[in-house]
C-alpha cells in the first residue's frame, strides 16, 4: 500500500506541474558549495615519491594536515608540546589536572560526565569542512543552544538591577520600533523613500513583525504577550484564561542598552543550527587521534627550526626542558605552533614571515566552569541551554546544552571575559579567580551561593602553549598574505591563518589550504 | 586547591559586594511558577473513602489522571477504544499498521529507528507541568529545532519561485527597516514620540539592530553579510577573504510577504529551547502507561453514558462493535473523549454541557512523513532541522531534529496542512497523497523524487478515534466555563478543555485541574 515511484515517474509528473524553468531554478539554488571554501573532502593526486613533512602541533590543523598528507603517500611526523593532542579542541573533565604558567594547578573533580570546554565550544552549521571531519570520523554531535528566549538580558544599571527575559526586550523593541516606523509611514515621512504600492506591504509587514494592533500601536494585551510571555500564562481547567503581561517602559529599554545582544544570534556565526559534540569537543581532537595518533611524538618542546634548499631540520627537548636535544629532519615542515609560541623559537624564517610571526598579539580571556549541586536554572528558572547576556565583568552566563532534567550536579559557563578584565586574572589564584566569578554570577542566579559545587578557571594567556586565546590580526589586509606563503620549506597553517580567527574551521580550512599548495609544490615544483 | 567554600562565607561575600537589596530583587525575579498554572505536582490530601473514578480514555490526560487519583488513594478504571494507550501522543515507526475512517489503512515501512509524530511533535519550554511528567517519568528530551537560518522562506509567486535562506530575508528585512527608522528620526519626523536623549539610544540601537553603516544604511558590505551570509564564506589559509553578499531589493521582499514567517520562532509556544523526546513522541505516553497501564481496558467502544445521584454506568463494547455490551460503574466519571466523538455517543449531560459537546468542531489536518534514502537536506543545503515555509499547499517542511550527519535513510515532516487544504485529502488514497506532497516539496527540494523511499500520511478528520486534530472553540469566553463545571457526576478533562488547543501541555494541566476539583468534591461534599 505504501507508494514507490520510479524516479522517471515523479520527475515526469513534477515537469508537467512546476515546468521545466521552475525545476532548474530550483536546482540551480542548492548545494553548500558556495557557502563555504570547503569543497568536500581534498584530493591530493600524484605521487609525493617518499617526501616527509614534519608537523609542528598536534592541534586539529596540525592532525588533519597529517591525515591527508599520509592517505596521499606522504611520510608524515607530528611534534607535540603536550602530552596529548588537540591543542584548544580541549575539554576538562573529573581526574584533569591543568598546570598553568606560573605555576597553579587546578584538579577538576567534576561529578562524572561532566565537563567545560575551555577552548571551542560550539559549532556553525556553516563551518562545512569541520562538519565534514566529525561526520567522517564519527563523532556523534548535538545541538548547541545558542539563543534562549528565556534565559536573561541584565544590566547592573537598568531596571533595578533585575536580569530581565530576553523575550521581553526582544518583543518590545520590536514591537517598539515597528510602531515608530508604522506611525512615521503613516504621517507621510516615507513618501520618498516608499513607493504606495510597498508602503501597503510595509505597513502589512509591521503589523505582523511588531506584533501591532489595527491601529499600529503595540499594546497590553493577548497578541503582545504571545511574544514577550504573559502576566498568567495559559493552561487548562477552570480558571486558565491567560492574562497579559505589561510591555516595558520603550525609553527605559533604549536607555539600558539591553537591546545590545538582540541579535546577536542571527550572526552567522551563532545562528541556528549550531552543534557540539556528545561528551565534550574534544570528541573532535580524540577522533582525530584515533587517526594518526601513531605519528605523534608527545611531550616534545621545539627549540629551534632550521631550513636550508635541502630541507628541514627541528631540534627538541622534553615539554618540562628535560633532555638532551634531539632533532627531527623532514623535506618540509608544517608548522602549526601559535604565533604567540613561535616567535619565541630561533627559526629560520624569511624576514617578511618573521615579521608577522612576532607582530601577532595573542588575545586575553578567561573561561570558568562552574559546578552546581543541581539545575536551579532549570529547575526554577526554566531555562534550557542558551547564554545570559550581562554588563558584569563576567560577561555571560552559558547553560550546558544536554542532559536536560537530569538529576545530580551540571557545570556552566560561568563567564567568559576578555582584555582587560581578563588580565585581571594574570596572577590571581584559582580559589580567587572562582570567588570573583560566584559574586558576580549571584547577581543573576541568588542559588550560586547555597548551590556552588566546584569550578575550574583557564585563563589563555597562561595557556603554556599557546599564551592566548587566539591570533588578533594587525593589519590582516597587508599583512596576511605573508603569512600564508611557503617560506623556503616552511609554511604555516592553523586558525591564525585564516579569516575565522579562534574558530576550529578556520584551523581546518587553512591547513587543507596550506596542504594542497605544499602538495602542488612537491609534485609540480 | 578548588575551592569549595561554605554557603555562609559566600553568602556574606555577596551580601557585601551587591548590596543586600540588589539580592533581593533579584531573588524575587526568580522562580518560574508564574509562568504557569502548573505549580508543581498536585497534593490531593484527605481520604476519598473507597471512591471509584471512572475515566474515559487513556490519553495523556486520562493517563495523568490516573496516575494520580490513584496516588490520592482513589479506585481507578480507564476505557481506552484503541489498543493501545497515549491518543494523539502517537508516533508511527515500521511495523505500525494504522486504518483510517473509510478503510484505507497504511503499513508503515521506514527504516529502524526513523519514525513521524502525527499528532504533538514539539515541547516548549513553558510547557512546566508537561515538562514535570517528563521528569519525574523518565522520559530523555533533546531539542527540537523550530527556528533555522538557513532553511528556506518559500513563495512560488516571488524570487521566480526560488527558495531564500531564512537568513537573507530576515537580516535584509531588519537591515531596511532599521535604516528607514532611523532615516525617518533624522529628519525629525519622531520629535514629538521620541526625547532628544532616547532619540540618541534609538540610533544607536538601530545601528546595531539593522547592521547598520555609519550613515545608517544597510549596504553590501560585511557588516550585513556577517547577518545574511556571504557571497564567498570566510575560510582558512590563501585566498580565504570572505566577499560580501549583496541585499536583496526590499521592494521585492516587501512584495513576496516572506516577512510573513519571520518571527513565528519568537512566539512562546515556538521559542526557543524547544524539546522532544528522544525516540518519538510516543515514549511520554509509553512513560505514562508503565505507571497505569495495570488500569487501562483496551479495545473499548464507549456506547452510552449514564448518571444519576449515586453515580456514573457506562456501556461499551469491542472497539470493532463486537462482543455483548458490558457497563462500567463508579462514583464519578473524568471524561477525555474529543467532543467529536462524544457528541455521537448517548450521554447523560445537562443541556448546557450537552450545547458546547455538540457545538464544538474540530480541526482538520493532515501531516505527511516522508522517508528519502538520504539527509540531502543536511548533505546538499547544510540545513540541520528546523523548518522551511511555503506558500504552497503542504505549508512547510520540517527537518529531523536528531540523527545528524548519519547515514541511511531519514524521515521528515513532508507537510502539515489545515482546513480546506487538508480536507481534499477526505476521499483521497494514501498514494495519491504521498504523489500531492512529494509533487509541491520538489519545488523546494528537487532531490525528492530521486530520494524518496516511503512515506505515511495521517489525515486528522479521518482518525476513527477523535475525527479531527483538536477541539477549536467558538465563542470560547462564553463558553468555556459551562465546559469546565462538574456536570453531575461528570467531568471533562483534555486539550479541548483548555486555553492551549491542540498541545499536550493544555491536556495535562487540564486534567489536573479537574483531578483538584474533583478531589475537593469529593472530601468536602
Amino acid at each position: 500500500m505504501i507508494y514507490h515511484p520510479t524516479r522517471r515517474a515523479i520527475l515526469s509528473m513534477i515537469g508537467a506541474a512546476a515546468g521545466t524553468s521552475a525545476m532548474y531554478a530550483a536546482m540551480t539554488s542548492l548545494g553548500h558549495a558556495a557557502q563555504s571554501p570547503y569543497k568536500g573532502p581534498i584530493r591530493l593526486e600524484g605521487d609525493p615519491k617518499g617526501a616527509k613533512v614534519l608537523i609542528l602541533g598536534a592541534g586539529l590543523a596540525g592532525m588533519a594536515a597529517a591525515l591527508e598528507l599520509r592517505a596521499a603517500g606522504y611520510h608524515v611526523e607530528i611534534l607535540e608540546y603536550r602530552e596529548k593532542a588537540g591543542g584548544r579542541c580541549w575539554t576538562l573533565r573529573s581526574g584533569d589536572t591543568y598546570t598553568e604558567l606560573g605555576g597553579f594547578t587546578q584538579n577538576v573533580d567534576f561529578a562524572e560526565g561532566n565537563y567545560i570546554n575551555p577552548g571551542p565550544w560550539r559549532i556553525p552549521y556553516n563551518h562545512h569542512a569541520l562538519l565534514d571531519y566529525c561526520r567522517r570520523l564519527g563523532v556523534t554531535l548535538e545541538p548547541f543552544i545558542q539563543q534562549n528566549h528565556n534565559a536573561y538580558l541584565h544590566s547592573s544599571k537598568a531596571f533595578g538591577g533585575k536580569p530581565m527575559r530576553f523575550r521581553e526586550i526582544d518583543a518590545d523593541f520590536r514591537g517598539n520600533i515597528s510602531e515608530l516606523l508604522a506611525k512615521a509611514t503613516n504621517a507621510g515621512a516615507l513618501d520618498e523613500a516608499v513607493t504606495p504600492t510597498d508602503r501597503e506591504a510595509l505597513m502589512a509587514s509591521l503589523k505582523y513583525y511588531g506584533a501591532l494592533d489595527d491601529e499600529f500601536n503595540y499594546l497590553k494585551g493577548d497578541h503582545s504577550s504571545e511574544y514577550r510571555g504573559w502576566a498568567k500564562w495559559p493552561g487548562g481547567g477552570a480558571s486558565a484564561r491567560p492574562e497579559p503581561s505589561e510591555p516595558l517602559d520603550f525609553a527605559a529599554i533604549l536607555q539600558s542598552r539591553l537591546w545590545n545582544k538582540l541579535v546577536d544570534a542571527d550572526l552567522v556565526e551563532f545562528q541556528e543550527t549550531m552543534f557540539q559534540p556528545v561528551g565534550g569537543m574534544d570528541r573532535i581532537a580524540v577522533a582525530f587521534e584515533k587517526q594518526v595518533g601513531d605519528l605523534i611524538k608527545y611531550n616534545c618542546k621545539v627549540t629551534e627550526i632550521r631550513q636550508n634548499d635541502e630541507g628541514v631540520t627541528v631540534t627538541y627537548m622534553g615539554s618540562d626542558g628535560s633532555g638532551e636535544p634531539r632533532t627531527a629532519t623532514a623535506d618540509w615542515c608544517l608548522c602549526t605552533i601559535p604565533f604567540s609560541i613561535l616567535s619565541q623559537i630561533d627559526a629560520d624564517l624569511s624576514a617578511e614571515m618573521k615579521g608577522v610571526v612576532d607582530s601577532m598579539p595573542y588575545a586575553a580571556s578567561v573561561k570558568f566552569g562552574l559546578e552546581f549541586k543541581r539545575r536551579f536554572w532549570e529547575q526554577d528558572e526554566a531555562i534550557y541551554g542558551g547564554i545570559t547576556y550581562t554588563d558584569l565583568p563576567i560577561t555571560l552566563i552559558s547553560y550546558p546544552s544536554t542532559g536536560y532534567q537530569s538529576d545530580g550536579p551540571a557545570v556552566l559557563l560561568g563567564g567568559y571575559a576578555w582584555d582587560a578584565i581578563a588580565n585581571q586574572f594574570t596572577s590571581m589564584s584559582p580559589e580567587e579567580r572562582l570567588k570573583w566569578a560566584i559574586e558576580y554570577g549571584t547577581h543573576i542566579h541568588p542559588q550560586y551561593p547555597q548551590e556552588f559545587k566546584t569550578g575550574v578557571s583557564v585563563v589563555w594567556h597562561r595557556v603554556p602553549w599557546t599564551l592566548g586565546c587566539y591570533g588578533l590580526w594587525r593589519e590582516r589586509e597587508a599583512n596576511y598574505d605573508k603569512a600564508t606563503r611557503i617560506d623556503g620549506r616552511i609554511l604555516m597553517a592553523g586558525e591564525h591563518i585564516s579569516y575565522l580567527p579562534g574558530w576550529m574551521e578556520g584551523a581546518i580550512t587553512s591547513t587543507l589550504d596550506a596542504v594542497s599548495r605544499l602538495h602542488d609544490r612537491v609534485i609540480n615544483g
